[in-house]
């Protein structure tokens, strides 16, 4: 049975934490290994759900950090499909700090995450098509094709 | 009292782990952000000894996983400073696999990371230079060189 | 200055975690206090953001688990508030899993939290009115004032 | 082989933890996941006892948090089943603070959790009889029955 | 104010777990570590509860392992004061395994924990004197004054 | 196939760990069993490598808290293999703290460790021979050749 194309819409997921004591590093500011365990579970669930199946972490690329976050803090993270090759996709995740007394939100990370798709056996296999809906979703998917054309370019550069 | 320049192996770090049962996802393997964190804790190690003092994590770049970690595996990280810019450096990490039985490696992650180095008042502040001494060393300052460039223009390429 | 009166919907979270296979017991399902933390946090984070300030959970009242929860399901949470008191406020929070390859939900847990509003000396204090919009607020509002006075009449039977 | 049948003493527990810097919320206390993870656990094995068998943790009645628990606090359960009923039982736990250096104890929170026992196809089955010896296990039981008719009552309140 | 003299008895602790699944290593057995931090955490508490103050861990001696733990079991430790020098006791801790299916208890673990207490300035201070009562209490003094002089001897014997 | 002998220096591992702020006791300072579960791992890591197959802990013997661990510490762990008997092997730990920003470096444990070597049905097997090469691993292994001695006396002194 086919795999039905889909919209990013349609498997974006937005979750919230709190940042606790036992979340943070001596400068009183969160782990950075705990912010990317949180990206990198949250931009899974999308490419499961995109894929309607099993998928591994091939990269992280470009993951920034902007501001700290400290105790007690809400860590709010959104995370959608940017672009989708035929065995991988690229989900986007950005991540803001918000207030709870007063509400206000502050960008601390944004993250691009590249999945592949494996099928029963553990090989690599199609991902469905992704739908570009809105003008964000193009745009998105503009940006995506540019990081993948940089990797490319920047690998001829590397010297083994 | 100004800081000494030091070359990438004085500062370097390698570090082992095992991979034990609750380190894994649903699919038996390592989870990544459990890699993540052992990598950023082992960088930012490298970091502080490089610049006698407080560092944060400011991006990672280019994580690629490419094999999987079963249980039982020792995981053994390899950790030294690439590139110095003014008040920022670039670590390299190497996560190798062994199996405790008959001691084959294999690698299964490189990652390099980005850190600016803070000063007492929380601004970020000069890096101590950085010695290149081997051919390796030299290789590696290069590469980063090259990442750091190609960041540079994809920056230009991303639509806001 | 005095804080807004917020509708449910104003500060209702959804989040959504993945069971991983550190969060199970003995059989192999969801750990119930691992759950049990999650619906706190959730719980809190949105007690929070209506009292825009501090709160302490005071009791959890019929917590009910409907169905048990596997390795990989993805499992999200929905939270608003219930029923605003003088000092204290009920959340109500729904787990549903989600078998993240079909996208099928499945209800496995309810449960209602009532927290106290703190300033900052630590004293009860005045909770913001809540603005019940829809027929849906109106009938969990209802509800939350059944629990409220289910619990009193209960109290006068319970023999110290 | 059919299993005996119990008095509370038999199966009760007493156990005995420290609020570590690591279990505390952005206030400073106790973070009340830990202890209702600590509080399932205790329940969940005083339970197992009773039944010589499986168990699930079926819902959480009335959860009262009397006093925050701080960091270095010892904190001790005390579990014993208060109520059998033909599948299910519940199981009643109070929980203490101890000062460790003057000894001091303060209740903090006490719990009711049903759960059901399951055969070894994991269906629901017959729960051994509970035998009252005390006024004190009379006086839990008869308690434990008016909890379960208040929530009959209570569920003829609720409106779906 | 003098600090009491005690009996082990008036100080003990029993304490009891389950074996959850992210408790094993790659064997499927409990992870030593675990079983090491309940027991310094329960000797500690005993250690606190003589001394009426602070104690900071001086030592562990011959902490042997005799049975392996599995996911399910229950664990059980007994911990009470052996032997009191002058700025310094003895615990003695007992770890059990039961089947929480037919009750049956084997021995697992023993350990024995020296701590020092420490003042308000973090310096070494007087421990209350120990009671010895009953034939056991004399037993495990006895005991623990043997360990105290085989360590004495040992110390000679090892080459710096 | 035959195991071959090994040097200490051939299965020796190093490794290093930051004090993170969720591994504090309630006086601020390295929470024992935190330290206890690091020196257990790369104890058995070293005793793997040397027996290439399955170890299991069977002993800890005179583990020493020297000095407490602060909060940013980075603590270097050193293993190596001091003996080896029949099935059994000792490992030997030493734990030194690093202050990152000047380097220094102060011992804070020392730890000894009995491994049992496993074959595939779980019964006790031989262990491969230990090299002694340098004056060093000869020191090593007369200290470990004392400490079974001792415990060898201390046994005969230990009444029941």
């Amino acid at each position: 049975m086919k795999k039905s194309a889909k919209t990013p819409a349609e498997t974006a997921i937005e979750t919230r934490y709190v940042l606790a004591p036992h979340m943070v590093n001596a400068l009183g500011t969160a782990f950075g290994g705990v912010i990317m365990s949180w990206i990198d579970v949250v931009a899974a669930m999308v490419a499961q759900r995109h894929c309607e199946g099993t998928v591994v972490t091939a990269s992280v690329d470009t993951m920034s950090f902007l501001d700290p976050i400290y105790i007690g803090d809400h860590v709010i993270l959104k995370a959608s499909v940017n672009y989708v090759g035929r065995t991988s996709l690229e989900v986007g995740v950005t991540v803001n700090k918000e207030n709870p007394i007063n509400g206000r939100q502050n960008p601390t990370t944004t993250a691009y995450l590249t999945f592949v798709h494996l099928d029963n056996d553990g090989q690599p296999t199609d991902v469905p098509k992704l739908l570009l809906e809105t003008e964000e979703d193009k745009r998105r998917h503009e940006n995506a094709r540019a990081r993948v054309q940089a990797r490319k370019e920047l690998r001829k550069k590397i010297r083994k």
